[in-house]
C-alpha cells in the first residue's frame, strides 16, 4: 500500500511512491484527516500528539522522542527584535535539528507500509539530515544508505558514521544526486527520505502544528523560518491549510522564510516578483546548512509565503553573527548559525514594518549550536589567569565591580 | 530570605546559604512539601510540572526549558542489557546535559530572593556544568563567573564563552578550589552553583522524579547513573525519599550508580564495604566527564546505593565503548563516553545477578553525543566511493545484498 499524493500546483493525483508531478513540481501527501480541534491531541509523546493530523500512529524506537520541542517566550530578545518573538527551540531533538521530525514520520510510514515495498532507506545530505536519517533508521530493522557529496570534511563523516549507515561518497553536480536518487530508488525498495519529499514534509508539519497549538485558542501572527530546500516550508504551509480546513484555526499565520545573502534564490525570485525559484550561483556563507542555490521546493515555499501574507527575505553574515550572539548572551540560547538567520530575518522584518511591535512571533531554530559550539567566533582568550590562593581575592574585586 | 539547610547524615540544620554541614559533609535542602501525588503535577513545561516538590516556581527565561526528556522504552537495547531498559534522554536539553535542571533550579531560586543576598552566580568546572550555567545565567540578569583549571583545551573553553560569562582559569588543586569557592563566595554575594549544592540537588531530583511519573501508578525497579561527583545521585535519592514520603511510591526503586573503572573511588569504597569514600588516584578514561578522583557528595551517594539496596559499580572503557556503539548502532541515540557508563553498568548488574531479565530499568543517559560527534571512534574510511552515473548501478547492488 502506498499514500495517495498531489501536486500543490495542477492538483494531479497518484498513488505510485514518487516526489515529482509530472508537472515538475513536489508533491506532498493527499490527506484528509476529517474534523480536528485542540482537543483531539493525545497524551502520546512529542509530534505524535498531533496523530489525528498524521498518516500513521507512533511507532516504537527512537521515532518516539521526536517533537514536543519547548517554546520560550518572553526573553530579552524582544528588545532586539523589535517585537514579541517566542523561540521553537528544534535543536532538543536526539540528533539536534528539525530534521528528526521528518525522519521519524517517515521511517514509521516505511515500517507501517505506508511507502510501498521498501526493503531500506536512503538520504542524500551532507549534514543535520544525513545524521538524523542514518540515527532512525538505526533504531528500526530497515538498513539505510547516505549518498553524500565526495568533498564532505571528514569530521561531518564520522558524524553521520556512528550510526552505521551504508556511506556512499558520490563525485557529481548534488542537485542532479539528489532527483536521481528520487527517481531510482522506488524500484529498488530504497525509499529516499531527501529533503522535500512528501513523507519528510508531511513529518515535518509537526512544527507548524506544535506552535499552533501552544498559541490555542489564539493564533501567532507570524512564523519566522529559515528556508533552503522549502521542505521545512512547505511542511509549515500544509500545516496552517489543514488546520484551517479542519476549522481549528480562524486565520492564517504569515509564513516569512530567510535565506543567506549569499545564496537566496527563492528570496531573489521573491523580490524581483517571479512565479518560479531559478538556480543561482551561490557564494560562502556562515549559515552553510541552508546554502542550496536550486532548491528542490523552492517554488512551492514562494507560494506559501504568498499565500499566507508573508514574505522571504536574505540577511548578511554579519547580521547573521550579531543574531548567533544575541541568542546565546541574551537568552542562553546556542543555534547553528543558519538557525540565527530567522532571529535575524525577525529583526529585518520589524525594521521594513512588515512585522511589527505588537505582533506576536513565532521565531523557529531549526538546529543546536552543540554540533560546532567550539567554533562559536567568541575568543577563548578572553579569560583571566590566577593562582589559587587569589580566588578569594578575586572575588572580592569582581563582587565589588557589579554595579 | 534563605532556604533551611539539613545534613542527610548527622541532622543538623542551618539557614545560612553555605554547601557543608559542621561535621563536613555535603548538605541539601530542609523540605516538607507536604502531601503530594501523581495528579499535583501542573501543566507547566518541563520540570515545573512538578512546583509542588520544588522550592520556587517556574521563572521567565531559559529555565522553561529545562526538564521533560524523553524516556525511550522498547528497544533493541534490552537484549544488549540482559534487561527491560528504559533509557532517559538527558542529553535533549538546551546545553545537552542533565546539568541544565540545577542550573534551571539555581538560577530560578537566586532570582525569587531564595539564595540569600546574591549579586551574581559562579560554578567551577570545566565542562558540561560549566556551559549549563553560563547559558542559564545568560538569560537572567545576574553576572556569572566561571572558574576553570589552568590546562583546560581551548576549544571546551570556546564553548563555555559564547555565553559571554566570565572566564578564570586557576592554578592549583581543582577539589580545593571547588571547596574554597563554596566557603568564599556567599561573602561577596556571588552563589556557586558547583555541582553538589543544595540547590543543584534540589533540581537535580527532577531527572527520578520524571522518571517515576513516567512509571506510575508502578515504580521501576532500578535507576542506573553515572556518578562523578554525587551531585546527581544525591539528588535521585532526595526526590525517591520525598516521593515515599508524601506516599506516591509504594517502594523506593534501587538505585545503581557506575563509574570508570579507572577512576573509581566511590565502587572502591562500595566494594570494600567501607563507610566513607576516599580520595583515589584516578588513571585516564574515555569517560572524562565523570573521572572524579575525590568526589565530593561520594559518601552521600554511597549511602544512597546502600539505603536503596542498590549498588556502585565500576566499567572498562572497552566496556564503554561497546555500550556507547550499541546505542548508537541500534537505538540511534548518541551520548558522551560518561553516560554510556550508565548502559554498561546496567549489563554488568544483569551478569552478576544484581538484576534479572523481568526488572524494569531506567537508565541516565547524562548526556549528548553531540558535543563530540565527531569523535565517535567509527572510522570515516567505512565508505564507498562513486560516480553520479553509477547511482542506479550501486544502488542495485546495494538492495540486492540485503536479504
Ligand atoms: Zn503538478
Ligand atoms: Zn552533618
Amino acid at each position: 500500500m502506498s499514500l495517495q499524493r498531489i501536486c500543490y500546483d495542477c492538483g494531479a493525483r497518484t498513488t505510485a511512491p514518487v516526489a515529482r508531478c509530472d508537472c515538475g513540481e513536489p508533491l506532498w501527501l493527499d490527506t484528509d484527516y476529517g474534523p480536528f480541534d485542540w482537543s483531539d491531541t493525545t497524551d502520546e509523546p512529542g509530534m505524535w500528539r498531533f496523530e489525528a493530523l498524521l498518516p500513521v500512529s507512533r511507532p516504537a524506537g527512537l521515532a518516539a522522542a521526536a517533537g514536543g520541542t519547548p517554546l520560550l517566550s518572553e526573553t530579552p530578545l524582544d528588545t532586539f527584535a523589535g517585537t514579541n518573538v517566542h523561540l521553537k527551540l528544534e535543536g532538543e531533538h536526539p540528533t539536534g535539528s528539525f530534521k528528526d521530525r521528518g525522519s521519524a514520520l517517515g521511517l514509521a510510514a516505511a515500517e507501517a507500509g505506508l511507502a510501498g515495498d521498501v526493503d531500506a532507506v536512503g538520504t542524500v545530505s551532507h549534514g543535520n539530515m544525513a545524521m538524523s536519517t542514518a540515527a532512525y533508521a538505526a533504531s528500526t530493522d530497515l538498513p539505510c544508505v547516505v549518498f553524500v557529496p565526495d568533498d564532505i570534511p571528514p569530521e561531518r563523516l564520522d558524524v553521520i558514521a556512528q550510526f552505521d549507515p551504508t556511506v556512499v561518497r558520490v563525485a557529481g553536480d548534488y542537485g542532479r544526486l539528489y532527483e536521481q536518487t528520487l527517481e531510482q530508488g522506488p524500484d529498488q525498495g530504497v525509499v529516499f527520505l531527501n529533503s522535500d519529499v512528501p513523507l519528510r514534509v508531511e513529518g515535518q508539519k509537526t512544527t507548524a502544528l506544535e506552535i499552533c497549538a501552544s498559541f490555542a485558542p489564539d493564533v501567532p501572527d507570524a512564523l519566522v523560518m529559515p528556508v533552503s530546500s522549502g521542505g521545512h516550508a512547505s511542511g509549515a504551509w500544509k500545516a496552517l491549510r489543514e488546520l484551517e480546513d479542519a476549522g481549528a484555526i480562524d486565520e492564517i499565520p504569515a509564513l516569512y522564510f530567510v535565506q543567506a545573502a549569499a545564496c537566496s534564490p527563492i528570496a531573489d525570485a521573491y523580490d524581483a516578483g517571479k512565479d518560479e525559484v531559478t538556480r543561482v550561483t551561490g557564494g560562502d556563507t556562515i549559515a552553510y546548512s541552508i546554502a542550496n542555490a536550486d532548491p528542490p521546493s523552492g517554488t512551492r515555499a514562494l507560494r506559501a509565503a504568498r499565500d499566507t501574507g508573508g514574505a522571504v527575505v536574505a540577511v548578511d553574515d554579519d547580521a547573521i553573527r550579531a543574531a548567533r550572539r544575541a541568542l546565546a548572551v541574551e537568552a542562553g540560547v546556542t543555534v547553528e548559525p543558519a538557525s540565527a538567520t530567522a532571529l535575524a530575518g525577525t529583526k529585518q522584518l520589524v525594521g521594513r514594518g512588515l512585522l511589527d511591535s505588537s505582533d506576536e512571533v513565532a521565531v523557529v531554530l531549526t538546529g543546536t549550536g552543540l554540533k560546532e559550539a567550539s567554533s562559536t567566533g567568541t575568543p577563548a582568550s578572553a579569560s583571566d589567569d590566577i593562582q589559587l590562593a587569589s580566588v578569594e581575592e578575586y572575588l572580592t574585586e569582581f563582587a565589588g565591580a557589579i554595579e
